[in-house]
């Protein structure tokens, strides 16, 4: 049985895979695939918010004859514990080690959101929610986001930037921060530049400085590019980088040393006003790409989300096909690992 | 591909159509409109609590072989900006020109519930939220309550009077206004005169001096009624309004002078507290009627809600049928127009 | 048409029935009674949040081809009013007297959750919510936990017994209170109580002094254990009596003396620490059993609820069987009646 919790956990053969039996759910053309997922429960828990992921999984499995249950934890039920060996007489009610098990004897497969505290950056990078889910499952786990990683999010940007380019191997694909109104994790960045460099695309990475991804990421993203045969860089020049893109990636993300700050974080922010994305910062090609939600007019410019080089809708769509496919493959490998 | 946001886009023998089509799910004869909804997804956007409206809906899907996705904006997801033109830097992290494509990328029918924001009668009448969804959905859109319009609830009120009078053309339908605790948006009593006004029967509506609908609707009203033959009337006499009705149908509204002053408007409903309706306003054959949820004792006496020509609970399992006829219909003309 | 809202309604053979029917679910050879929930929905009302309960409803109809709506009130939906004669000039939008026959409308069947008050014992004994329900229900009403029992928990109880004890009739049953961190009502003790003396089992009853149940309860319990020939007793000696159990259950409540006293009820829970139960409370073959969610280190020590004996994931699965019976019994037993 496999989890699809981290990017790290699979190879780029593998995640390519992933990506052809997206194409395929999206064509119409993954018979066997889809039949697996009749009649198979997702349970989807939520930690934080969410339009696009909820609804794209949801739709996945009802698409295909599956069916989703939707639990907010704080919200439809209580907090949850992933700490071991405390007292357990704070707000959390219960502890992963009996709500995980027992949620894996009602459904198949079971998805997670948890977003990152934004207190301490190295423990968001041990992902602790989401590896204490894995842990103690016996259902495959899937990431809908996690404090560090984005992986569903990551590989719709693959597959969006092979559809809207003409292939992924060789294209240039820049990520550049831009502000926000408060500081964001950085799961979304960290799978976008994993995912594109696993994918053989030149990655660019463009921020201020004081805003790098973690060295995880960074040499993760690297080896990839290298292995196949890509360019990796880091910059703080986001025009220069932009120029010559086959696809811009915009994504606002918080300044790590700023962690528990919000005034100074956003007066960082403020100081980065220019890094807001307009449709100059695009060629007469490059396409515009967004993870949503965006908010208008501060991480970009209107007139870029309306131009027709943008393809955020797509994107967000694509959500859905490579959620399919995940959701597929989990379940035939669990039904593998239990028949042998 | 059409919307069914509101009832000035719909002609009077286009929604007798839906009447017709509502009794055929009824009465279980609606074979090839049952078809269309098999393995669809209406998703559904709640900009506020329901009951009833919920509910219904999902039920409508799930008992033809289609799928309902439930989000609560604000709650399960953020909140979403429907102005153009704004720097998005307020508690709004999502615009409708993203959120509105995304969601009809993922299901078939977009359903949204928005209530009046009380605070500018022109703004609420202009319904800004619910016509952004119909601008920008690929899908489409149904209105299940929005600042100005209830038109699901006024199908289910027309199919009600229907059943239960024995005919609607020519049957005195009176639409009451009640006392309550608090302002409430107008959308309920304007759907329920616009809606039995197109279905042909004689229409009046009773409330105190300063408890107006808007002139479009009572414009529109008239001239329906007009057209059918029929009477329509305003009155600010209740009792002799009640007597001799078919139908009396109760609702509270806030005042619009009001608006943005709940104490003012807490006094005026006050000292109109004889408004509430009683079996002494009822004939012995007129039966009495409410959109729910009602504030017993407060808008209805007791023993008028508890007495055989109470139909509220007929009422509201009418809003099953004559939704499943407006989700059936919309599917066949998207289907229809993506063909052509 | 028969709802399943308390224990008391039941007689120990027709709960013997529903254990005999959710073990032929729960190994796949319930075919007919299965059928029965083809196409069927339940809709589930929250007065209170909820994890596994709300999963294991879900998943119990959607295993079987049935739907789910879930409704959460004072969430999704505003709050509802059940006392009757009131003028309804308060948060309570809606009465019950609506609501429910409404709700039947929609759905086939109807589940309920909604905690004890804490305020009143009296009240939390007469379970009056629940128990209005059933009274303006036309459809079969579950009780997913109300103020005063857990039936469905019972059920899981009992079936846990049976299957980790090899056979129920004669076992020796202890139910053990424990700290907490603050007051809860006697929902599951009370059911846990009930059932498995209505089972053949010899139940203990072990809390300190002031922790008693309702007589009630305890008459029934009692009733039912002289009728299968076993024995009831109720002891403030906890070592004493899980010494040689074949099940210790552990479970906290609050003190019903204490009611609305937060800080007092809080200072008992502290001079009964040493109730935390540990792996020294269990025999070599007793089997630990708690409802769920469970506070570790404060009702049960990291190192009983870690060690095989402990079978609390085995119980929680325990309630998608014996709701999947009860649905099914419920939904054929209405079927009947609707014939007749």
């Amino acid at each position: 049985m496999r989890h699809f919790i981290s990017m790290f956990d699979w190879t780029p053969a593998e995640l390519a895979e992933l990506i052809a039996l997206a194409r395929r759910f999206k064509s119409g053309r993954a018979t066997a695939e889809v039949e697996r997922l009749a009649g198979r429960i997702l349970t989807m828990v939520f930690f934080n918010p969410s339009l696009r992921t909820r609804t794209s999984f949801e739709a996945a499995m009802l698409r295909y004859g599956g069916h989703a249950i939707t639990l907010s934890v704080g919200g439809d039920t209580w907090q949850l514990e992933h700490r071991d060996g405390l007292v357990m007489d704070g707000p959390a009610a219960e502890h992963v080690r009996e709500a995980v098990p027992v949620l894996c004897r009602y459904g198949d497969l079971l998805a997670v959101r948890t977003f990152a505290g934004l207190k301490d950056a190295a423990e968001d990078a041990a992902d602790p929610v989401i590896r204490a889910f894995g842990r103690f499952a016996t259902q495959p786990v899937i990431n809908m986001e996690s404090a560090f990683e984005h992986p569903c999010q990551g590989l719709a940007d693959w597959l969006t930037v092979e559809e809207k380019c003409g292939g992924v191997r060789g294209k240039r694909f820049v990520v550049t921060w831009a502000p926000q109104v408060k500081g964001l994790p950085m799961a979304v960045p960290n799978s976008a530049v994993l995912s594109l460099a696993a994918a053989g695309a030149h990655v660019t990475l463009a921020h201020p400085p004081g805003y790098e991804l973690g060295p995880r990421v960074l040499e993760q993203a690297r080896a990839w590019c290298r292995a196949g045969g890509a360019a990796f860089a880091v910059t703080d020049d986001q025009q220069a980088a932009c120029r010559g893109a086959d696809a811009v990636y915009v994504k606002s993300w918080g300044r790590p040393a700023l962690y528990g700050k919000p005034d100074a974080q956003r007066e960082s922010f403020a100081q980065h006003r220019d890094w807001m994305v307009t449709p100059g910062h695009l060629g007469p090609k490059t396409i515009l790409m967004h993870c949503l939600p965006v908010r208008r007019n501060v991480v970009i410019a209107d007139a870029a989300l309306d131009d027709p080089r943008c393809v955020v809708v797509d994107q967000a769509e694509n959500r859905m096909w490579v959620q399919a496919a995940v959701l597929s493959t989990l379940v035939g490998d669990a039904a593998g690992a239990a028949r042998s």
